[in-house]
């Protein structure tokens, strides 16, 4: 069975991500922190990895960029996970008996319109949604809430009290799935992510854009960073639309490598599906 | 004397790029949310807000972009935070006696090779840096300690154990200052913050980025996010170098709005300073 790793507790959101994502029966591995990910995919103890890389809400993770340069994994695909949240109790309490809900401060700012019609409840923040859930789990009988995902309330055998309790329902999460080695892709809709290092900026990005512009690559996403350790210099993560074994795509890339720094790229894989929970 | 709106509770980074920022003495307004910032300037209870934009290991903050476009405010600066932990307790207790560490998970995990070297150390996550530094001022007496910033130290009366606890210390927040009207800066090395809409994106974005290149005008930021709302259309987030008086930016900008579905100038200000803590 393969072995999969992701961040967080169980009953988090990238478990749910990595669980749709594979469909099959997977060992999902709960990890500390997203280098401990990579670190299980490095030795071996994880077949792959499921790590966020940007929040429709929140944006980018530099961190996971940063990660897959540091390993040069590969990505061989991605998935869109709705975060959508539930009040969640060890009982069906009625919504006039909670006295106290917990969760994240993330996930209860994204809640505050339902936080604010409510009287007399206490709202207190704790580090992580699946870890409040947790938590009401081993203290049941005190009225109190937990807000978290769906998965939670299975994993923790709490009641759902309510659901669809966010201001934004448009809240997603793009994940990738990542390997020691990169799969092949036939798919004519594959994307391909890549990164590239220019040296300053003004005429050079507009150069580099054009080795897909003058191909008709489509873009699916640019992001910016100044490498802080080397002024001047800039990195680039860009996803196109098309895979890396095109000749279209090869000669882009190549052409690509010409004019920047270096060129790394993380590996081409089918369009990623959106799973609401 | 001016009120500055700022998240999150006294002593947090925030807080810090506040005071930097404004050097004279004004009155700071602790806020619970990034959109009670934006709330109590556009009431007047506050004459500027502080919000963060970007962090060079985490990413940019999507949430402020949506803010600055929702509101239609103005930025007239911006402020690099060092984000700079410290452990503090209530007396100088040696490292040997600490019995527990209290901070945020994202500073735990940033301090995570000093916490690594210690022995016989309980480390608890809890919700916010400075809340932490608070809890331990309030409980004093157990050899417990809190990592958070020098300023939460002095705050909350605690004294500094150890100093540069952080695995990397080039850990900067970039953070805009917001006003509801724009300040005229005549600074030949202003900074132009905006943001533009585009239809699809494959020649579309190299278009659009031609309006700067050939007018020799630098980006220091470009930043694609998907209009989740509407299929096919991307927002751009851009920094350039110039200001928005000047004609050759003016020529530019109308250029692009020639070609954009629709584009918005949070304004001009003063290339930002670095501040060390």
């Amino acid at each position: 069975m393969k072995i999969v790793a992701y961040q967080g507790e169980p009953g988090a959101y990238s478990e749910s991500a990595s669980q749709n994502y594979f469909k099959e029966k997977i060992t999902l591995s709960p990890s500390t922190t997203f280098n401990d990910v990579f670190l299980k995919v490095k030795k071996g103890t994880a077949d792959f990895g499921v790590v966020p890389i940007e929040n429709s809400l929140y944006g980018s993770i530099f961190e996971t960029h940063d990660l897959l340069r540091k390993y040069s994994f590969k990505v061989i695909g991605e998935a869109y996970q709705q975060i959508n949240h539930y009040l969640m109790s060890d009982k069906k309490y009625e919504m006039s008996k909670i006295k106290k809900i917990y969760s994240h401060p993330q996930a209860l700012g994204q809640c505050s319109d339902f936080l604010n019609s409510l009287k007399k409840v206490s709202v207190l923040p704790v580090y992580d949604t699946a870890g409040a859930a947790k938590m009401i789990a081993e203290n049941p009988g005190n009225a109190e809430a937990a807000i978290a995902s769906k998965r939670a309330a299975e994993v923790y055998g709490l009641k759902i009290i309510k659901g669809n309790i966010q201001n934004n329902s448009e809240n997603f999460t793009r994940f990738l799935v990542i390997s020691k080695n990169g799969v092949e892709v036939k798919a004519e809709d594959a994307k391909t992510s890549l990164c590239f290092e220019l040296k300053s900026m003004p005429g050079s990005l507009f150069r580099a854009l054009s080795v897909f512009a003058l191909r008709d690559i489509d873009l699916t996403k640019i992001e910016s960073r100044p490498l802080k350790k080397r002024a001047f210099e800039y990195l680039f993560f860009v996803d196109l639309k098309g895979n890396m074994k095109d000749q279209k795509i090869i000669n882009a890339i190549n052409h690509l490598k010409e004019i920047s720094q270096s060129v790394m790229v993380f590996g081409s894989y089918e369009m990623g599906k959106t799973y609401r929970s």
